[in-house]
């Protein structure tokens, strides 16, 4: 794959950059506190193959929530729709993306929707596999599958400090392992997720999926059908109602280019049924999306009307 | 207008309306009640003007949560964007409509969106006006101007019934002017919510709503610039993120058609750029939503295949 | 009656008198705003009719959440304990005394408690009478004949302040007449509410009210039974278990002494069998307890051993 | 010690028995489930060393939350009353006892109370020990003391089940974990909390250790200061405002003995200054209590005039 730098795009990543300084990397981690603030890179990957870029492209970064909407895919592949959706809604929620809360208010204990913590982690014990091994190797085959990028991999220092520091989704787990969402070994879930959250790709990767997910679910390159269009769309309509945290609603109007972002900076976009975007920008808004891939991809819909309202 | 019975919906009609005896008519109020439970009825509006239909079209029935989306639209051309949305948010919510728990668990106590009721009076207490009657009379000639139908009034049993009842409301009001996100008197603000809850129209003018909507705002056959293409956008972005009562999500996957529904059992619909969808179905699903209109909704988007996303 | 300054009660309330630049006068209200940040009182009155004070004595001031104990033994007169405790709950509550959320989650929508405001609205909505001025008048007279005083009567400038302003208590008012907890006329029962929270007195007033529930309802000067010593019973109960807002359980491990507060700064205290205690402090601290108040309570039950713990 | 059986409170208990039908044994593991519905006694012990009882006072039961009060008492002796309240509030709550949501709602995380789980395991974390078995030697050496009966030991089978199934109890602390309140490793904090849980006594045991309560900490017979009187005040305070789980304020004001209860039907009463109570009844109330325990001492606070209000 050849992927050119547009004058254009840069202009809008430049534009874009002046507002890293306002955001804040994550820091819960070391491995993503040592993030350069003011990164910020774009690609935007076409069916016909076409690619083009902007801003620091080579950088590598860990997918963390974007990761969700992989493993979620691979697991309504695994376990059909009915099995997946009886144990995670399909509803936004208001509520922050680690609350434990409406687990308990709420009856049954199901998570809202997959894009909560709480609702990915369920998501994740549903791949199938007899060994994390297996599960996140079965991940991983999907990942290579979308990105046409066999060499990517775990980001090992990442998923540990992330394994040694995932209290809360511990506690989230365990709520849902006494109300049966969730069985089995909740340290091995956890491992499983830290690890998933800890895949390491780049812009082009990140564009590349998004162009399959545009293109309903099959590679325009092999015509292979790396998803069934039905869960390229489910996937898709998770991304405008869920994708963003909960500043999911007005990034729909703001910008309305179905997305999902993770606290690395990662955001994933497409608009379908021709284009996927890649962003990565790891200062944060105080909502835990990047703060220049917002501004970025707001730029981008407007100038090229992008919306899908 | 001329609107020609569609034998091909005609056939999906029927076959919806087997499960409207697995609703309920809402009963909180005789006019509701009094409805009948296996009524279901259909008009398409096309932007050429074009018009098919089915089952019970002639009845009438009161708008209800379908008048927040106009009442958005209104308060927008009114306010300005900034204005509205410094008093109400743009992120769906888990809770119920009628819920007041966020009110008070989050800073500032304003409601998550437009959609729910909360959201809706702070909504209806920005449109203009220096009396209810004018206010009111400012929503029913932008509802007359978007069905091409100046004959459309108040249904004013309902609004009377419904006034006599809104304690719910008078509780989210009351609560709002404590924080000062309303201000004035909550019994004038919840006479213009009931009277503009119970405007009332067909199918066809429903459909015709839809299909301005879709075309961005302009009625096709004057050229006239009903509403800013922006709001149009605005609103439909709102009809798939909470449109749908909190059943918005499951929704969007299932049928990808942006749509608002009403306790009556209407359902406004559209599916950009050039269809507007109007449904009439008084037996609902336990989530409020009509249940034959849904069914009717789902069968439309798969044969047709008018999912968004 | 005679109340004699104690030297050694006037060394603790100028003790207590230096925490009451800490705190901050209610300001919600101009009647409030006004009181002196720095007044300090405090009355003992013992079952053989003997007084003792210190500070400020000679101070006015009205009752508040005072007057929820006085209008639940009133209304426990009324209508008896099984009607009023189908109403309203008996359980503390960690939530703030003006919480709505708990009306919405708990099913049925009833009150925790008598001591917080949704519950006091309940209780004197149960007060007999068939007017506002009848049953305001049968609660002043209950209060009349607890402290010896018929000169007792409204501060109407507060009482009006507090009716404007009253938009929360309108809020709790209206959710629980739409779940039948609360019935009749919304706006007379705030008048009512607010009335009897501007039932103006002195120290010398709420320590007699304190002597009378120690002495289990009885005057011990006329043997005439004011209150039926089940109903003392119940409101010393409460006054342990919810009387001083959400710090009543830290209040019952550091001090011990049945109490309720009042956002006046006023504190109703007793230590049975004997004693009454009347406090006046308006400078609050965070929890809403007069602050100068809560101190000097700490110091009494320290020195004389007072906890009934 | 010798124990006789007292004909009145014979009466007592077969009246209180007949309730036993209406409860339910707790079923969540087996060993608990064994046990017999109809099983009820009671056992008053006084500061004279006399004692009485009826009904069938050999049965013997494990402590489950009877054990937080003790758990309590151990704590404070070890590190002080500042350190322990940092980490757990004096406060009663509205909600259940094995609640999440406030842990999330309220700033900081800290559990309300020491008797709601989160409180407990709090507390129970901060025992003094180099090991679980040093910590838990240290507890059943403190219950020694009370019980004056050295045999007293784990029941290993209920721990070990409870241990299994504790999956709220290790997310209340993943959760804790993460916001600093709880330190150091989780499945031991449960191996340990599970193990308290486990304690196993008779009547005779309990009504001693409540005897030791109400008499200020002080064993009467050997002149010993088990427990500082300080600590004894705050364990009696935290029985009446939130010892019976969520009817902590119906009972005091029913019953009016400072009281705890657990899962097994174990009741721990006192009544200062000089009577300890320990009642057994494994069929439960809704609300968790044992309903002919609560029964028997709505009785005996009846005909003894033993409530402390």
């Amino acid at each position: 794959m050849y992927c050119e730098t547009d004058e254009e795009l840069l202009e809008l990543v430049e534009r874009a950059r002046k507002y890293t300084d306002q955001g804040k990397v994550a820091s819960y981690i070391p491995a993503l506190e040592r993030a350069d603030q003011n990164d910020l890179s774009l690609a935007l990957y076409y069916t016909d193959d076409k690619c083009i870029k902007a801003g620091d492209v080579e950088k590598k970064f860990t997918l963390q929530s974007v990761s969700k909407v992989l493993a979620l895919a691979l697991a309504i592949m695994d376990r059909g729709e009915n099995e997946v959706f009886q144990k995670v809604g399909m509803e936004p929620t208001g509520d922050p993306f680690n609350s434990i809360a409406k687990l308990e208010t709420q009856i049954p204990a199901k998570p809202l929707n997959p894009m909560i913590n709480a609702g990915a982690l369920v998501v994740t014990s549903m791949i199938s596999g007899t060994s994390i091994h297996e599960k996140l190797g079965r991940l991983l085959a999907l990942v290579h599958d979308m990105t046409n990028n066999s060499s990517i991999d775990i980001d090992l220092e990442v998923a540990k400090s992330e394994f040694e520091t995932a209290h809360l989704n511990r506690s989230l787990c365990y709520f849902m392992k006494q109300h049966g969402i969730v069985e089995g070994d909740v340290e091995e879930l956890i491992e499983l997720y830290t690890k998933q959250c800890a895949i390491q790709v780049t812009c082009y990767d990140l564009a590349r999926i998004g162009m399959i997910l545009a293109n309903k679910g099959t590679d325009p390159k092999t015509k292979r059908k790396i998803l069934p269009e039905r869960i390229a769309t489910i996937v898709k309509t998770f991304m405008v109602t869920c994708g963003m945290y909960n500043a999911s609603g007005e990034f729909a109007i703001q910008v309305g280019i179905p997305s999902k972002s993770g606290v690395s900076g990662a955001i994933l976009g497409l608009v379908p049924p021709s284009l996927g975007i890649g962003i990565y920008g790891p200062a944060l808004n105080e909502k835990g999306n990047s703060i220049g891939g917002v501004k970025l991809l707001e730029m981008l819909s407007q100038r090229y009307d992008l919306s899908i309202f």
